[in-house]
């Protein structure tokens, strides 16, 4: 049903409507939900399909590996041969190019940014010896990569994202003319928290950057490179291969898990690079650690044998995900976007959707989802220093509740971005509203 | 039997024994050894004895901590309160003072030296900052810690390690003089490479120290807890409530991990520190990443149950371990003591037995037992930059190969550590030795 626009309403329409808004929104205040959909958490189903993981290396199996070493030693700094096949398979870059390390990307990452601080990249002047460092952030993009750059104090320079990837033509005048921009995140498939794909055009913008700063480097992150939750799935063009089409082999570090594949705790990522930015990140591995759990590891190789076994496992991911996916996309066009007070994308995968509202109303969605007992992701968090200058995005992370919960969680977002834009339409028109006590119109 | 003293034998006695030393060290050549002698790594058998930690967690057990949380999704940046009770009836510091983390303390201690480096310690002045950086390096040491410190730069100064500690005096003159100096590696109970123990005059003389900068910390690197081998055990005092009674509690980071008690590349490792150092850490911690290996510090919790299931499992490891230490000792006795060429401590525990030959034997030894198929640890491996000025210091370890393959390793190192000696002596006596091609005397 066609439901008439807000911005359409006129002052009585919006009061009326305002009002019902509020008895329903102080029917869910009565009802004392407590829900968190503020992280990227895979639900307990989720996490069980990969339970039997934790069975398949037995203290009665063995524990010896292709090259003839004993997993439950130290050994193998960069991961066992097996699993670089495997993350090889899943990100078709040749094995040499790969090293399998612990149970977080965030920390793969992380370690990178703080070796280019303390070391430089392939033997370039440290970062922290430079004036200014400054980053190139796609945004609305994820709050963990902003987190490092400020806790680093490099300088973040936001970035449009669009429906097909950032701002090429931006970021190759950025970076192509400022010594100082070392680097850029990408979270390229389903993006985190938009959900959208670069385009093979982007990719190949990206690929073919000549960046002034010769140790600039593209931060991508796979995160979600096999979560697709549809029949039509996105399809992200290789940066890899195509870098090297352009002799720009070491330009991009790849970063992937099995997070959201596996365990979230227990999983294992991986990283992949040219031979020379391997060689420059084994330098820090080998002072830094005497190799990652390759137990797990071996765990990882064992239950899923190979990539077709992480494509089977996630289509069982996808049949908890779609319908919560779903879910989501029909409350918000049935009761959002039909009243014209929101926008968004409809990923095909990943974890998040985020949504537009009008400006100056995402705070106070929040805020009265979190008085009614839902906590959603802080506004802001998608944006460097938490700045979104126009108060209007939310990220949604429908993964952890139930599909019931959900639908309740939802109906309350629904119900606070009805609310939040209600006040502020009619404060345009001269309402005084008291925002604590809402039922005080 | 009393075997004569080399350093007492005239020129033809020593010739004599030296084609003797050299026809028994060629048999080795043929015999085709294939052994590695050079890091501590516990041998198959050890890590059998905790293979079934692998069982303990099945996918039909319950994946729920005491804190309500499931182990195999994000969470518990510091570790399950089980693996922290754990950790704190083995080192006996509370419970709060302890953060419960992944599968390596060298990574512990790498991430803490960053995080020093790039951001200071609670607050400090970045080490990076800082016109020098300073460390305590008692000598010999472990070669990780030092290759950290080279890593970042950090000048490291020798000091005498003792047969119950460094030497306090030099270091509390040091510590309290030099602002420049921010730390000090310990390894206080059967120290690598040496065995002593740090008596507890030492103790409290390091938890008395009043530093001259404020952001100096001892590095505890607590590795050998348990590892006691024989009836006779060291008694390490406690340095955290040590460093309490003097009011310096923030002095002292303790690191250790189970890496030597279950499996080396599956462990899990803790730091205990004061809460405002171990605050200080989490602040990184939550930039760095989400979480540790919850699944596997559930294992470790189930696997032991207490700090006496760690104590029994030991036993079992000193039931393989005491006889390797016996082995080395009685070949070191009476084969090379009663020469007079070397002196050695005979520690009562951990993974290391460090030997002294006649000042510049060292490098010869290492040279000989590799050309018959045994690797030793580098020579000058234990000292910062790999300076061992007199050539004299050699790490034994133990524990990897067979009783039958480690007496036969000894069998040659004592070959070995004869001919370099009476090499050296008939040199010194005028002979020209031909050194690559020995037989040519």
């Amino acid at each position: 049903m066609q439901k008439k626009l807000y911005t359409e309403l006129n002052r009585s329409e919006l009061e009326k409507e305002y009002n019902r808004v509020l008895a329903l929104y102080q029917e869910f205040l009565q009802a004392g939900l407590q829900l968190d959909m503020s992280r990227g958490k895979p639900s307990p189903e989720q996490l069980d399909l990969a339970s039997g993981m934790v069975d398949v290396v037995a203290s009665t199996d063995s524990f010896i590996v292709e090259n003839g070493t004993d997993v439950r030693n130290y050994g193998n700094l960069d991961g066992i041969d097996e699993a670089k096949r495997l993350f090889s398979e899943l990100l078709e870059v040749p094995e040499e190019n790969i090293a399998v390390c612990g149970n977080s990307t965030v920390n793969l990452i992380y370690d990178q940014i703080s070796q280019a601080m303390s070391h430089g990249i392939c033997n370039s002047t440290p970062w922290q010896k430079l004036e200014k460092v400054k980053f190139l952030c796609p945004v609305p993009g994820y709050d963990r990569h902003f987190a490092i750059c400020e806790y680093f104090g490099i300088e973040m320079i936001p970035v449009p994202l669009y429906d097909d990837g950032p701002d090429m033509a931006m970021i190759k005048s950025l970076v192509e003319s400022d010594e100082n921009i070392k680097g850029i995140w990408c979270v390229p498939k389903y993006s985190n928290p938009t959900g959208i794909t670069y385009s093979d055009a982007v990719v190949h913008a990206f690929a073919s950057l000549k960046p002034r700063a010769k140790d600039f480097r593209i931060f991508w992150d796979y995160a979600y490179c096999v979560h697709d939750w549809y029949d039509e799935r996105d399809e992200l063009l290789n940066i890899f291969s195509t870098c090297k089409l352009y002799g720009n082999e070491d330009l991009v570090y790849i970063f992937t898990s099995t997070s959201k594949i596996s365990l979230s705790g227990s999983g294992i990522s991986a990283v992949a690079a040219s031979s020379k930015n391997l060689a420059d990140i084994k330098q820090r591995l080998q002072v830094q650690r005497l190799g990652f759990d390759r137990v797990n590891q071996l765990r990882h190789v064992r239950f899923f044998r190979n990539v077709e076994g992480i494509y089977a496992h996630m289509q069982k991911h996808r049949a908890i995900m779609a319908p919560k996916f779903d879910t989501v996309f029909s409350l918000l066009d049935q009761e959002l976007k039909t009243r014209g007070i929101i926008s968004y994308y409809k990923p095909k995968g990943g974890y998040f959707i985020s949504v537009n509202t009008l400006d100056g109303c995402a705070k106070r969605v929040y805020q009265l989802c979190k008085e009614a007992g839902v906590t959603l992701t802080t506004p802001g968090a998608a944006f460097p220093y938490n700045r979104d200058e126009k108060d209007a995005t939310l990220r949604l992370a429908p993964s952890y509740p139930s599909l019931a919960e959900l639908k309740k969680a939802m109906e309350l977002f629904c119900l606070c971005v009805r609310l939040a834009t209600l006040e502020k339409l009619l404060e345009e028109k001269g309402y005084q509203l008291n925002q604590e006590n809402p039922g005080e119109i």
